[in-house]
């Protein structure tokens, strides 16, 4: 029997071989945390290789992401399926074994990591999306949903202040199953950290109701034993276990961050094994070894009795059962349907002046009395973003329930939370803040589309509408900043049937959305049936000529209404005029040219697009022969009206704009 | 003689009726801090309102800034520019009292603040300038540079992330005169915040190395007076003074939520003002309570006595009180030009392939070598961003000297602090990180564009050129969301020459710049007097056909090269090609339309855009009728040269675009 430490050895040389032939990589990191991961992955991690979807499998997620390799020799080791060929194309196009981990690419992947601090973020979410669950489902004698989220980061992901964001409510929240490991090498890609990173750790994670264990010896085994049974004890808290390690561990370049971003070198490489005693050529583990890491029939055991305990459970509770079983695979409820028929119709009813994050919330209210896994919340903006409906109930943190989160003044905090609820499974997240302040949570986002977690943000206050806040408040280039996030869907819905459909989409789109929403009240629009039945295609015709238009007037959102009013004066002048609304422009790309060519006739080149933020992405449907009514300045602190006159924002504007370009 | 209280409720009463009359605003703030601000700025405050631009005045920064009114009412009753029209005048169009602090706009008011947490990270880079121009300019006796830096939060900006970072470096750089008080009014917007704060702050900065003095009453001045002392005495550690405090102070709204956000409405000012004993109009102050507010006078003395010191220093040392009223000023040095010839002599000169992160590093070999002012560091990642050079010296916190940083992994921190040493004066901050954790600083880069500070971000490895480190390291969308930022400069150089201007002009620019950079090497290429001449104008011609173009490419940074390539294959099909480089579109905008028209004519339609990043941006130049090559989707980990090809960035791909458009 191999001793634990040549266990570790195995994932070290594994990562040093892989490293060194794709001559790119991290080695440092997964040399320093080998003895941690085989204190975890061997003893007390529940996992079946087998299937990396079984649902109560613990959750683990490496927030340095750049240590993938040690992840990736985990996987391969206990027997997922990615075989020493993927290990060999480490950082290969097109390989399951990039740079770093991506959810979705490598089975037993939990989440795409690589921003520091990011990943113990989703981490908490993750655990406090078990903690629901188990409160939820779990029954006297069925502890259905019941495993640990663990998660191993390092300084760097400590330095950065998403963590803190997150640690805070972790610890307020009380997600006693939340066991992170903290590799504290005193290493950053500086050098030392003592000159940049001088914080007394443990004490801050005291100071936000964190079990703190060690430090510890990160290399000793019957230690990081301990510290994991200590951590289990403590179901109150989350637990920081503090792994003193050494970055590069057994190699010349131990205790240096020379050791960090780059393949070590053959010669150092040899110098390490011979320093581990190990004699296999790259890429070879011996059979014992091969065989101790191996957890494909343990796994398959502890399955199978999950398994059991679940044919028990639908038997008992055969409702339960189902719903779980839904939840889990992410089907909308049966009444899905109906509820959005009914939504609709209420929306086209109305005919008093709404701001659309009123609407929105008419929209939450209808889904959350009818989704369950809907789990809201706000950057302690509640009230204003209207996230909270009659069937939202504050989670409580003693008795582990409830569907609504204040996140306090943590945007960014948040959005990752939302992300490791949503990678969990079982839940769809939303929550709301102001949408300039989507800029703080902007990189969650960006790996929320990258990883296309089922997330919705709402964000509203969209524009100088915001009136008197002023500039700091107001967003200009936001909307086009999230438009141009690859696969993350943005609404701007212009009225209530708008912001239905935007709702609509947005539950049943599997990935990301952004709603963005009005503060201020804008009009009920005059629809018929077809205008309402084409909003789902993203951009359509609002409004039409007789016979084919001279001018196009493209506009989203609060604009819609003056293009409106715009059109309605040009057409008493004579001109033939065609009204867009274009709510998504993602989904209006998605369609066929025929659709697309239909909406916005490719002769026909007068056009206006309208839009009270940045004009930049516009001219993708204006041309060089049309017009931008947006803003390329920063807005003013005001009353919205005279800021929608000072920049613009008026019938008279867009009419001697459309009449220039027929000029 | 009125009491601290009546002179407290001064500020109270101004509020009220401010945010009365413009029906909005936020009353809460102001009501429960109005005792701390009496007593700081009565007592103790070093400034004088006849000149706000006085460089040794305290610093003061309201972090949590919807508290605006309070700072109004501060500059108005000590005697700034600011009427009692311009109180009167709140948050509308136009009034120098915007909705949120707004530098520039008000006198007195030394940061724009709203977006909670940066204040205080922004307050932490003042605070470092201090210490840093002490150390450089401060003589034996001539103690000329020598004030504090105050800072008032509130418990959101302690919930934001950024706060710890920046906090955390402050207790590491030791910033003896940072001093901030700590609002702890125990609500934020969503009500008693227990549910969703519930750090024991006082050990969270402990463990950050600050002092932490209280909980204090913070309506009690006798106890905010001993407070102020005792911060000051520390003079190794910053100081948090925990005031507890009463939001909506005095009013039947106190200690709720309802105060925060909303007028308070009549009947609750006038209860609040009969509580109060306040008998006066709105808007009115007693002459006795105006008399004790006035620091007209007090200030014109301390600052007569500073420049009676200053000009025993200037005789002193002459050399050294020119240097400080230069770099106060923003001045360049007088060896700026030359250093600028030499450095762009150099460029053409060079004719190794480079990375223009290696290029950018060379410029700053030789700015650094001459400018004192600017201040570098990085993100963690000096080495890959090359902000080091031989001319750096890293900052020592005990000496307090230095022009370099060490920022940690810290990237949203990092970039309020250089916006905090900018707004001091006396520095120009650079500082550098990947282009993809630009993100995470995001809302600091737009604070920076909206007060024009003068700042440089290194955005490095700028393009799936990264590699091997995968989508999650790879920008897409991140060049086009700086290039939106209203008032931002981006700069994406395509070698050498380029890069050398791009660095002259964010140096001469007086807002801020991002400069983009590639990881990998990229060729020297052919240039021309003229064509070195136009760069500065952001978009030039660097390769024309004889006679009139058929075809315009259009590309930056690590695509020019492959444009120049395509140019020649098409040229020797007959077609007639011009090639424009685009390294600051900014720039290129800001020219008369001749320029713009000569560069690109109007009447060529057939024009292809080349960058590799998102393609949203160009549209502008290539309309309707163009291409563009860009990336909508997110990149992929392996070598950069597979890459490139996979995503379509090869001659062959621009040929056959353009030679498509020309059909």
């Amino acid at each position: 029997m191999p001793t634990r430490r040549q266990l570790a050895d195995a994932l070290r040389v594994l990562s040093m071989d892989a490293i060194e032939k794709a001559k790119s990589g991290h080695p440092g990191a997964p040399l320093g945390m080998a003895d941690m991961a085989e204190a975890l992955w061997r003893h007390g991690f529940r996992h079946n290789p087998n299937n990396p979807q079984w649902i109560d499998r613990d959750r683990f997620v490496l927030s340095n992401g750049h240590a993938s390799m040690l992840l990736y020799a985990l996987l391969h080791l206990t027997g997922y399926a990615l075989s020493i060929q993927d290990i060999r194309d480490f950082r290969q196009l097109g390989s399951k074994t990039p740079g770093h981990p991506e959810f979705g690419v490598t089975p037993g992947v939990d989440a795409t990591t690589g921003p520091l601090g990011q990943g113990l973020a989703m981490a908490c979410g993750m655990a406090l999306a078990e903690r629901l669950l188990a409160n939820t489902f779990n029954r006297p004698d069925f502890p259905l949903i019941d495993h640990y989220t663990y998660c191993f980061c390092g300084d760097g992901c400590l330095m950065e202040g998403v963590t803190q964001e997150a640690c805070s409510l972790a610890g307020t929240w009380r997600l006693g199953k939340l066991i992170v490991y903290y590799d504290a090498n005193g290493i950053s890609i500086d050098g030392k950290i003592d000159a940049w990173f001088t914080e007394d750790t443990t004490k801050r994670f005291e100071a936000m109701q964190w079990q703190v264990i060690g430090p510890i010896d990160g290399h000793n085994p019957e230690a990081l034993d301990a510290a994991l049974l200590a951590a289990k004890k403590d179901t109150q808290r989350p637990s920081l276990i503090v792994c003193q390690t050494h970055i590069g561990f057994g190699s010349n370049k131990e205790d240096s961050e020379t050791s960090h971003g780059a393949p070590l070198g053959e010669e150092s490489i040899a110098l390490a094994k011979a320093q581990y005693g190990w004699e296999d050529p790259p890429f070879v583990i011996p059979a014992s070894i091969q065989e101790a890491w191996d957890a494909k029939e343990a796994g398959a055991t502890l399955e199978k009795a999950w398994n059991e305990l679940f044919a028990r459970y639908s038997q008992a509770y055969p409702d339960s059962a189902k719903e779980l079983t839904r939840r889990m695979r992410g089907d909308l409820p049966e009444t899905f349907d109906e509820c959005c028929q009914h939504l609709l119709t209420t929306m086209l009813a109305k005919t008093d002046s709404l701001a659309t994050r009123k609407h929105s919330q008419a929209c939450l209210e209808a889904f959350t009395a009818c989704m369950p896994e809907l789990i809201g919340g706000s950057a302690d903006l509640s009230g204003s973003v209207g996230t909270m409906t009659r069937h939202t109930e504050t989670f409580d943190p003693v008795q582990g329930h409830g569907n609504y989160l204040y996140y306090g003044v943590r945007e960014f905090g948040m959005s990752c939370i939302m992300n490791g609820l949503a990678l969990h499974k079982g839940f769809i997240p939303y929550a709301g803040t102001f949408l300039s302040f989507a800029d703080q949570a902007k990189n969650a986002l960006r790996l929320a589309a990258m990883m296309q977690t089922h997330c919705i943000w709402v964000f509203t206050h969209d524009s100088i509408g915001v009136g008197e806040d002023g500039p700091t408040h107001q967003p200009i280039e936001q909307i086009a900043s999230l438009r141009i996030i690859p696969g993350m869907e943005v609404w701007r819905p212009c009225d209530g049937p708008e912001t239905a459909l935007a709702w609509q989409c947005a539950l049943t789109h599997t990935g990301p959305t952004s709603l963005i929403l009005s503060r201020q009240g804008l009009p009920a629009l005059p629809r018929d049936p077809e205008t309402t039945a084409h909003i789902a295609k993203g951009g359509y015709i609002l409004r039409d000529c007789q016979g084919d238009p001279q001018l196009l007037l493209i506009a989203t959102g609060s604009e819609v209404a003056l293009a409106l009013e715009a059109a309605d004066v040009l057409a008493k002048e004579g001109i033939l005029v065609r009204v867009v609304s274009m709510p998504c422009v993602e989904r209006f790309e998605k369609q066929n040219s025929a659709w697309r060519d239909f909406v916005l006739p490719p002769s026909v080149r007068a056009r206006v697009a309208i839009e009270a933020g940045s004009p930049s992405y516009w001219y993708r449907y204006v041309g060089l022969d049309g017009a931008i009514l947006g803003m390329d300045t920063f807005g003013c602190s005001g009353k919205a009206k005279d800021l929608r006159k000072h920049f613009g924002f008026t019938v008279d504007h867009v009419v001697s704009e459309a009449l220039a370009l027929l000029r």
